[in-house]
């Protein structure tokens, strides 16, 4: 058996994740994904669609700034002025991709871009020439692949080398193939158009049926030496092929598949959780290798096979995915090395003066507490963000089922005291009401979570926000024992992420 | 073409999907989900496994008892005690059917059950012809048959069937294999090994890798004419088979596979919802026909794509699979046939003494709001369950950040008024505190979770509790516009079950 072959991994996390109703990410929490993208060793990251939005592009321009080692790729039309926009925001990379994409199928030839065949076939190898005049990596999409004609997409696919394209994706874009389509589709091409073997084919699957992955697996079997994806398999609708479950079938298969990739598996659990956090959307219980239940045994049976041989019920070591093999214990003997370890095994890489924040942080729960976890670790890093806005002092909150009110009292940016109190439905009613009146920040709130992070009396409440403003989604966490403070810590996260965006001086710091 | 096979729909929501960590249900909630899985159209319900408890066969003997036309299956191992255990609890079922399992995988045989092959194939003929001594449709499944080498699996499901096996079923235990693997096995085996033909072959994949759906297409494609699944793909570690995604792959894609079910796919959402609540455990929103974005459409490309043809960016509807198409208002002038309509839609099948007292709730609530939704009739539905134990009458939360005190009312089975307080970290903590005072259970927290229902003015908060009591694990879900109410509530919910488990006047009448 030869060497396994290396896929590409190219995640879009970043962008057809990020487009996904609830996932919208600010470009400042794009930049901490990225980072930890990287970390993780994806090969390309697809940072945004910078014609689509002003975030988009501030987003591209962070990310190039930060990563100098990762491709970056960014998202065009077939138009002149997107593919002008993606190739400002790619001056400043070091390695940078572009990538652009047009719907090949009968239904979008006719519905939706209302274009013959002949027209797609022009459009194509103009943009894709355009391209290649800024970037050399030019990949270029043809978006409803797998429902298009098999002939016109090898002739549109040979028209795009020809014009200097070397990447080419094959989206299964409404996720509708299946494996053994996938599979005979891209051995076909890559036997056939003319040019294929010199450029790098790529599947880019959809979960609709439940078969992104064993459809991505299959293009790889096919001859695909790139796969996109993302984490936790967010995306349009029921999202994308999930990188997790990906990557770890092609390395407990890998006789079987002969293909690997560079990923660093032992990182994946804590970047899916990272990406949990950043957009408040937890991964559900049995979800593969990244769930809470993925490696859990509860059945006698289950329970007494794995006594006595591992193997009899798991294929893979939760350590190889980066569940915790035992709890690492941090307190007051703990260093700052120790610290940092266990920080960016959850995902946080820091700079070193916010090591030094947090650091004083740490050891100042430590008089308060004798052990610090990992959700204390994640609730200081989370209170270290919101440290330049509102901050809750105190609170207290009476409640008579239905008839509630809440008192808060919060310190502002500059250090003044602001007391306000509200009525309301419920308790978080009452005191989102009452923050509202004391930050003059008006959210509308789409949805509201709270879940119990740990066990017995170390448990505490994480609340995930969801709201609008100014017809923008934001996202907010909180932690805390108490589930109401939780929830204000939630609310106020947003709010000083709203009133930093309102500060037109910081943001041209970034642009 | 010739017209579609029938593929059998086996159901194992109940055994192997109540197997999976949180995910345990009493009879009582077995049978509620039972009802909604025939009204589904399944073809065969596994109910339990007798042997392993006492809650299994009460769940079983329940179900045998109300469900008259849908083959009911239980689990035995390879023992004799085992079989007749699960022969008893079918001796009142209109349709039973008899499963029997043994693990045939070289890992097994050495470490779980230290047996040659020669006492695996023994084991097998003298179980099933023990099982066939019982009921004529006995299931026999080769546990990590996907492991086993392939001529002695052929030999165990050869001796199987001439043992009298009238179903095969290849398990892929640890969700190790792929589509292409799977598809050549049974391929291989249905045309090879005696009697194949004579019997129908079964595939049960796990979702260890991501594949589950794909691997039981690809055995389906191979020549397996039953499939099993489960709601929301529950099930052990990363769960099973999707049922939703592989119904509506063989609808979608019903050309290519050249096989349906009888699945009525427009009762699919609520039936995912039915579960979802009553194991409290939500799906996440990009989970694939079932989650709440599986048919949202965020990105402008998308939504413009959309409004010129919905083909462009959908392969179904959504109210093919029992999403609203619009938002049913129900109000005062609404009678007792609309009521009763939606509450099937939403997956409570009532009796007629249920839906009376339902009905005369729903009435009462309309005097109180102008428009009663699906959320209001979900908590009607639960206050009306939670009738006969303690009821909440009034409580008082004051909480000043992690220190927090709770004073409730209830009023205990009797009608007597109780009155307690408690102090806490928050204010759940000491609300439950209080609770569990006022009524001398103790429920251990081991998951606590609040989300969102609805939007806007009638938005409500839906409390999820998983607690353990006496070794056993619990679910409970409360609703309100107060999520400490809520709370309340949901605790409620579970100590009236334990409390009615602890009378066992109540328990002999299901026995």
């Amino acid at each position: 058996m030869s060497a396994p072959d290396h896929v590409r991994i190219f995640d879009t996390t970043l962008r057809d994740g990020e487009q996904s109703p609830g996932c919208s990410m600010s470009p400042q929490q794009k930049a901490v994904m990225a980072r930890a993208l990287a970390e993780l060793g994806v090969d390309i990251i697809e940072t945004g669609f910078p014609a689509s939005s002003r975030s988009d592009r501030e987003a591209a321009a962070l990310i190039a700034r930060d990563l100098r080692e990762t491709t970056l790729c960014v998202l065009s039309r077939c138009l002149p002025g997107d593919i002008e926009a993606s190739a400002r925001v790619l001056q400043s990379a070091a390695k940078p991709r572009l990538h652009v994409f047009l719907s090949t199928s009968p239904l979008h030839r006719e519905h939706k871009l209302r274009m013959s065949k002949d027209e797609v076939l022009e459009a194509t190898v103009r943009n894709v020439a355009y391209a290649r005049s800024f970037v050399d990596d030019v990949e270029f999409s043809t978006e409803d692949g797998t429902r298009t004609e098999e002939d016109f997409l090898a002739e549109v696919i040979g028209a795009a080398i020809a014009a200097g394209a070397t990447t080419i994706n094959v989206p299964d874009t409404l996720g509708y193939t299946t494996p053994a389509e996938m599979r005979a589709l891209f051995q076909r091409l890559i036997a056939t158009v003319p040019g294929a073997k010199d450029v790098v084919f790529s599947a880019h699957c959809h979960n609709d049926l439940g078969m992104a992955v064993a459809n991505s697996l299959a293009a790889i079997e096919g001859g695909a030496r790139q796969v996109e994806c993302t984490v936790n398999g967010i995306g349009e609708r029921a999202g994308n092929c999930a990188m997790e479950e990906l990557v770890m079938a092609l390395k407990v298969r890998g006789a079987y598949f002969e293909a690997d990739t560079r990923i660093d598996t032992r990182r994946l659990v804590p970047t899916s959780q990272l990406l949990s956090r950043l957009v408040g959307m937890p991964v559900q219980r049995n979800k593969a290798i990244v769930g809470a239940n993925a490696f859990a045994h509860e059945s006698g049976i289950h329970q007494h096979g794995m006594l006595r041989h591992r193997g009899t019920y798991e294929i893979m070591n939760p350590e190889d995915v980066g569940w915790p093999a035992s709890q690492m214990v941090l307190g007051r003997h703990s260093g700052r090395a120790a610290v940092a370890h266990r920080l960016r095994a959850l995902g946080h890489v820091l700079e070193d003066g916010e090591l030094d924040r947090v650091f004083a942080d740490f050891k100042a729960l430590c008089e308060k507490q004798r052990v610090v976890d990992d959700s204390d670790l994640q609730r200081l890093m989370q209170d270290d963000a919101n440290g330049d806005g509102y901050r809750l002092t105190s609170m207290t909150v009476s409640d008579r089922g239905q008839r509630a009110s809440a008192q808060i009292e919060l310190s502002d940016p500059d250090g003044l005291r602001i007391i306000e109190s509200a009525l309301g439905d419920g308790p978080v009613d009452a005191l989102f009401a009452a923050l509202a009146a004391a930050t003059s920040v008006d959210l509308k709130l789409e949805s509201y979570q709270v879940h119990s992070v740990g066990i017995g009396t170390d448990a505490r409440g994480e609340a995930n926000l969801s709201v609008r403003h100014d017809d923008a989604e934001y996202q907010g966490t909180g932690t805390s024992k108490d589930i109401i403070e939780a929830s204000a810590l939630a609310w106020l996260d947003i709010a000083n992420r709203v009133l930093r965006t309102r500060q037109p001086q910081r943001l041209s710091a970034l642009a």
